[in-house]
């Protein structure tokens, strides 16, 4: 069981201070945790596309899609202050709160969508449409690319293949391969398995940029024969905007838009509330009646009214500062300075993006090197920039920066990634 | 599918105004929602233990167990928003708060708990219990009682029979009765069954005060034989915390010290940030080796920065108010004063508490009468008076305050309680 990017206890160039922190978070977390980097980061502040550490220096910050609107925007935080300290209860007392958010989310997707119900985090909005598509189908079989990463609650660890051969899948869990020209060839065949076994199926569920598979935006309209494939089968298709949602893609505000279609369930999560924990999920009104008519939800902290004043704070910021624009001239532009270094570089391979989500492979004669990928992440990490590797081979480099990126932030990155290449 | 306290929509004594909100609510969020009261609150403003509608009356909060050290309490929401200001990040970079507040959070437990790991809501701490629980035993029977809530993920809502009847058991799953002098021969018999089907026993899961079971807290020590049964049996002790936790049964801070034994894991929630959506899971440490060494766990915002922060403050107020004290008296005096006015109410029927937690039976010539129960909370919120009934029968009055609960308060509740007992 491996992850991309891990750092490896008792290895890297730790400070006295950080090893101590590290044993510590072990005698107190567990086994369980991973921190990033050969030699992690410790950081105090965030500001914008910034993060600090201990001795103040700055970190540029193309990684963290949780802090989208930038680290501790000060609309945001103001007005998780404000909602604090003035009324945080749940949804069983009627609060305006949640609904002026759900009415302002709701406007965001097509009028189709238009039921939101509201979770803490992006498991618990994937776990919740599991139930909501077995309720509305009858069946259990699940589709899911090879590389998926969808959540860790039980239900959503089974079908996150990403998470290792050590946490198995689920028995009516279908993996097909990451998006390539036969996609919904593949989708087809992995329904037609299910049945073969008597399962009958309940959904196809993508990540619609495909972050963990090593990022699949193009071409656009490719997830559409998929999702009828599924839908003919007595399936439901399930968007994971999770990763792609929020205006990150540039061109829209969702990812599904992409591909000009309108899924059955929207999962929600990370940069909804940049940081505060605030996730959900959107639907076509029919496919929650099965499960409201024999099942109610109540999650204790989903939808209370800080949240909903957070995230409503953050769909704010991401108007008045153009962000959506911003991700898409901002990711062209950084899209186009990755391809004219590629040009003089055969390190870099292909590159596949949409917005401010870039996935950059790193090959060696044309094929995949992921420990090469890891050594350039490392070697950013000593320019104190910040960024991943992706995919099942980790060969893709993982851009993802908060949508408040800007063409300085990217001539700073080209300049730290070009010193990195010349150094390997 | 019935919820006890559940608003009927287009019943009640609604203004034009919430009778809207009520639509609007139905049009965005769907089915699945619920309301309490005949008549719902429209609430929008908290402080202490008076919550406030929209024409500023005061309701006093006899219910609200996630506002735990009282509504909006300024040292908390101090906390949540200097960290929101700060730094808000996850826990794949070193950083100091989450491990300050994890060593915090061990020191009120007996030292054999020893790891914690960090979650958003007490669903997802269950599910991950179930995780490690399922890697450490090879087993996957549960075992739970009738009327248990444990959470509503797929995993979780599936041990969770007080959900209804129409979300189903999962098929490892055995249900004992509730908490009575044969406590330990149901769950002996689960055990036998379980392995009569070829299934491995895996844990024992049980809110430590049985709150949606009725409230059951005495004798302690019941819990003990209990705990080693499913040991021998090669299963887990599961506590959930969620309920009882955090100071609340006065007496001890934790349900499970009450019996005077150490669980396996511990699973916290709901007041754990006073309102904030952080909850975890503290285990022995030998039970997440089979996890850790197969698994990894991330949970974007669980044991970020602020999260820690805001849960540390909870923490301050607890000590520095002396709440667990405050939990003890005035729980005391609560009891005693529903002791005496049952004297005179044979309404009142047998009284379970511990701390501020309080289940209240109501009867009619001895027998359960929910019914009644039901018109005893909706006339208390006619005073505005806020509590809740539960139980399979839904006739025991759930009694469950902000811990800064104080006796004025508790004189105030009495009186209420009395006028509605008259008027019944």
């Amino acid at each position: 069981m491996t992850m991309i990017n891990a750092y490896t206890p008792g290895q890297g160039n730790l400070s006295q201070d950080d090893e101590a922190l590290v044993q510590r978070r072990a005698k107190l977390l567990g086994p369980a945790y991973r921190l990033f980097y050969e030699t992690p980061v410790h950081l105090v502040r965030g500001a914008g596309v910034w993060l600090y550490d201990t001795a103040g220096n700055a970190y540029l910050d193309c990684y963290n899609n949780v802090a989208s609107v930038g680290h501790c925007h000060p609309h945001v935080t103001a007005a998780t202050a404000r909602q604090s300290m003035l009324f945080a209860s749940h949804t069983r007392y009627l609060h305006d709160t949640v609904l002026d958010y759900a009415e302002r989310l709701l406007a965001t997707f097509p009028a189709d969508l238009s039921h939101v119900m509201f979770t803490c985090t992006g498991s618990e909005a994937n776990d919740l449409a599991l139930r909501i598509a077995f309720a509305h189908t009858g069946g259990t079989g699940l589709i899911v690319t090879e590389n998926a990463y969808h959540g860790v609650t039980f239900a959503t660890s089974a079908m996150s293949p990403s998470l290792g051969s050590g946490v198995n899948l689920g028995p009516h869990i279908r993996t097909i391969p990451a998006p390539d020209s036969h996609f919904t060839t593949h989708v087809q065949a992995a329904i037609t398995d299910l049945q073969r076994h008597g399962i009958r199926p309940a959904a196809l569920i993508v990540d619609t940029i495909f972050s963990s598979d090593g990022v699949y935006a193009d071409p656009p309209g490719f997830l559409t024969p998929a999702a009828a494939a599924i839908r003919a089968a007595g399936g439901l298709f399930i968007a994971d905007e999770v990763q792609p949602g929020f205006a990150r893609t540039g061109s829209h505000f969702w990812g599904f838009q992409r591909h000009d279609l309108i899924p059955d369930l929207v999962s929600l999560g990370k940069p909804m509330g940049n940081g505060y924990p605030v996730a959900g999920l959107v639907m076509r009104p029919e496919v929650i009646e099965a499960f409201g008519s024999k099942a109610r939800y109540f999650n204790t902290f989903g939808g209370n009214a800080v949240a909903s004043a957070t995230a409503m704070a953050v769909l704010d910021v991401i108007a008045t500062e153009g962000l959506q624009a911003n991700a898409q001239s901002t990711g062209t532009y950084f899209r186009d300075a990755l391809l004219a270094l590629a040009k003089t570089c055969e390190i870099l391979g292909p590159l596949r993006a949409a917005g401010l989500f870039l996935g950059q492979d790193i090959v060696t004669g044309g094929q995949p090197d992921g420990p090469k990928a890891v050594r350039i992440v490392n070697g950013l990490r000593g320019k104190r920039i910040l960024i991943s590797a992706t995919g099942p081979q980790g060969h893709t480099l993982k851009i993802r920066p908060p949508l408040v990126f800007s063409r300085a932030n990217v001539d700073r990155f080209m300049e730290g990634l070009d010193g990195v290449l010349q150094s390997i």
